[in-house]
């Protein structure tokens, strides 16, 4: 049974440790924090696990093998480098830091540390669709990618919403999928600008992203946030000799009204609900059993920071931004794929 | 966290095992037993549970707060009988019983106990594509019912499958899960037998399943147990405004070669993988909060029996044959839908 | 330029001049005549052609090379024999006569002329759907066929529609294409009655059809008439090793409102459109290059009648009800297929 | 009957004429003329049409109404103008000229004639499947159209094929596609190159089309020719509300060796056959009746040859090119959509 303590219990948080506690395999909550001291004692006080006073404390925790850090990004770093600094394994949600520097002393600490002790919450990796996906292309059926054809679309977004954000919050998905799907990093991005949607009022929306990845594969990502109709996540490969692309969750047709047609997803928990208890129970079997993490790693981390910050810079200059990125270390060299 | 007990380590036993044990949240298994003691040992001590001798004891041990029997269908019901005895909660999987009259003395021994404890495991209910459908019947969204059209379709069958089994093994599934759609019981029941496939040998294959429901839905029900190509579960329901149709569980779609197709899955534990998990979490969840199972009752298995005994006479007779059953215990009406 | 004179100017009459006069190659309408005089001259006057005054001075009409009969079904036999007996090529819509007897009478005529001249407006034959599924049968990479699940849905029926109609008129169609389909003619048949549909008032609607061709393959056929969702004709063959289905029309998909989706033709017309153009061009081309037509024979529209009128048998008694068909003469043996 | 003279009877040109002579309606080929005088003679021979020794003398024979241009691209411009000199509506196979200032002579020819004699062979526009995309983004349904994704894939192409007619030959189709649905002119484009199929040897395939529309809508395309698996062309329009995609011509699906799945035309003759008999048709139809052509103008030509232009000047350099015409004559304004 893998001792859990858990970071911040504001809304994804309280997710993961419903996840953790009702649905998972071979793991309890023992400790959590919040910087809304309130909410962590009520959270706590639900499902039996102790209340600390802060997140350095659920990670000193004798009773907490692992940890989780759900907490506003910003405190990401601090909480991820406790961990590593006690040796204890730390699955920390996207982003794994809010600036390229903090990911890099994350690299670092851990590099020192020497092994794994971090996963960042990607969770597309662990999306049965997305698996498939990759499944095909590496079978080798299709011959080697060229492109992809990617669309993220959301049906709304909240008000605070700005434009940097459709690179740094909704493309990162994408972003460290390819890296993923296709084992090579991003070379350079570029970030088109369609005709404006009404729907977004001032926000600039939607974007065509174009990542080149480092031998040559072009991936054209379609942004938009305010297309009403659904969330909905598209995928193709194109191969040379054919294609592959993401199913969709699709689990009953209707016909009626002159229609014959099958329901899109509300939004992103109802499309990634499963994928996030793979992510999770895959990361409790790996560290229960004494491993590293299997996920995503802090350069994982760190590279989805760099390709995003070029993002955001093709998007306010207009121009093909050439990603530069520190020497991965040896560490991660194995993880890359 | 329920302690199970699991009686039977064969294929079924064991993979429900697995399940129990890496895969499912808040159970342990405590104790085993087979008629093999060798398989028991075996996996008893390589989950570090206690090996009883035999399925009494397996249900007597201190230990076990409810049990799962997974053994050969003619001992179900000693097992079950036992558990009940005992007041433990019992989920066998299917078929309840081999006969009828066991069925019946199953149901007097709960219904003398005064509430459920048995589940039968009829897995189809915790399909994600059929909770979605009957979601979509329930909804009102195409009217009442009125048809319903399945397909039940095997690559291949064992040597030791014999016409009958593809009423009482097969189409079992959906004599099950058509009482469950539509609330009501079957009237009657015809089998027609067309062209035979030359893959089956001697077998009679196909035969087409009619079920005449009680508030006159009918249903037909195509069973193939050789078709090659795949395994494929297929159901649409016609109701008076439209139809809803089960979905698939497609998450690749590949175009190579003058095609563009999705994958069949292989056999019925790559389609129905998921639904054991659910159908086992759920039935833990059920008993650890100290209430009745909520899947598949006993009533359920008993009429199980006597639909697809009436389907091997109408197979043998080529009649239509009216549905005769006991009068439904008061137990149990709760439960029908 | 084939010379061709229409009898009957309704609604299908009109159609097929439409059809002849601005869509087909190598045709001219050059008379006419209908029992409305009046609907007669003016049709004959917008296309140019002559106007007389019965079915029989079309036939005669030297300026006719070949008849088209669009009148009420009543006066088909009339009109077919005249055209036998004046050795002239005819297209009868369907059905080929109201009744087996005048069907026999017309086989008769022709088997006595020597040589085909009727051919009967069974237009599925010549829908690029069902071809192509023809085409994926007797490719043999399904295996030899052994099912045949069919549904024929309406959205609605006007109110002079009668219960016989849903095998007469609607499931007419298919029981010429699966002899088609199958080269085999139909041994037995029944109707089984599911629940009742509100939407059809006093008519029992739907209807499950139940054919069993010569060759032991069965065929289900769901007839649905007020089903108010769409007009959709559904087919899929099950085979030995695999399935082929009708394809459907989808020329768009749309999403939106939560859904993703294509539209579903609203009536006949829109479906088999395409249909009628190549049944008649087919016709057209066949007669002028001097030869017999292709499409469904006289035996075809004879055949077509002992099997609905067997189904009404089936339908008003409740009974299987085996086809008793007159010996087919020798000159449609080439062509049943 | 329009008597069409055909200047060129090649592969398309003898095409067009079995179209002419066997499946359209109200038109006769009556003259033709080929440079391999051989070949002209023989077509002329097999339909009766007469043999003329050149394009000119074809526009010029007083048994000509309407010209065919269906001769080497090179010819185009000549016969072309030859028709407009002799006020004889002509359909040119694309493209129009094969330099713009061919195209802008052709322009001023016809406005000085002062009404549209010109159609261009387009034939997209009369694709069933691209005109239910039209509707559903002309119906409002989905919002403003912000994006499009397109896929213009050949299995092979031969040897000859040059990088330029990536371009040039191949996405001109989508050039003047998007022209059509969007009602507006292209602005810039670029050509993004990706890694390379080894299946084209040294031959750069796939490209990535970027179009930006004058309105600001994006449209990006990709051009794979030697991707073996088939001949398939893919649109989606990503609208404010939803998004519109280019239906399939599937008219049957199988399922069998673990697959299900619908075929995929071999090639643009199988995908596009039925766009070819309808582009003609109603030309026919739009000429008889005395009226101008309502398909692909000459303005239409000038313009695909134009944004080719730019699109093989922005796959040269790499950069974005911005698109600079002509000004519009009076004459194209209202056929512009």
């Amino acid at each position: 049974m893998l001792k859990v303590g858990v970071i911040g219990t504001g809304m994804i948080g309280q997710d993961h440790i419903r996840r953790l506690t009702t649905m998972l395999n071979g793991v309890a909550v023992t400790a959590v924090a919040d910087v809304d001291t309130a909410v962590a004692a009520e959270v706590g006080a639900r499902i039996g696990a102790a209340v600390r006073a802060t997140g350095e404390e659920v990670v000193a925790d004798p009773d907490v093998d692992a940890v989780l850090v759900c907490s506003w990004g910003p405190t990401h770093e601090q909480y991820v480098l406790a961990a590593i600094a006690a040796g204890k394994p730390v699955f920390c949600e996207k982003p794994l830091a809010t600036t390229q520097g903090a990911c890099l002393r994350i690299l670092e600490a851990e590099v020192a540390y020497g092994s794994r002790l971090v996963q960042v919450g990607y969770m597309r990796r662990f999306d049965v669709a997305y698996r498939a996906l990759k499944l095909a292309l590496d079978s080798g059926e299709i011959g080697l990618p060229l492109m992809m054809h990617c669309a993220h679309r959301n049906p709304s977004v909240p008000g605070h919403y700005r434009g940097d954000m459709a690179i740094t919050d909704t493309a990162v998905h994408e972003i460290d999928m390819v890296r993923w799907m296709f084992g090579t990093e991003v070379g350079a991005v570029r970030v088109l600008v369609p005709r404006h949607s009404r729907n977004g009022g001032d926000l600039q929306d939607p974007l065509l992203l174009i990542l080149e990845m480092a031998d040559g594969v072009i991936v054209d990502v379609e942004i938009s946030v305010n297309i009403r109709y659904g969330y909905d996540i598209r995928g193709e490969i194109v191969a040379e000799n054919g294609t592959a692309t993401l199913g969709g969750p699709a689990s009953v047709a209707v016909r009626r009204d002159g229609w014959e047609g099958i329901p899109v997803p509300a939004d992103w928990r109802e499309r990634f609900l499963q994928a996030y208890d793979v992510e999770l129970q895959e990361w409790v079997h790996a560290i229960s059993l004494g491993g590293q993490p299997l996920g995503p790693s802090a350069w994982d981390g760190y590279a989805a920071a760099v390709v995003s910050d070029a993002g955001v810079d093709a998007l306010r200059t207009g121009e093909r931004v050439v990603i530069s990125m520190a020497e991965q270390p040896k560490l991660y060299q194995e993880a890359a794929r």
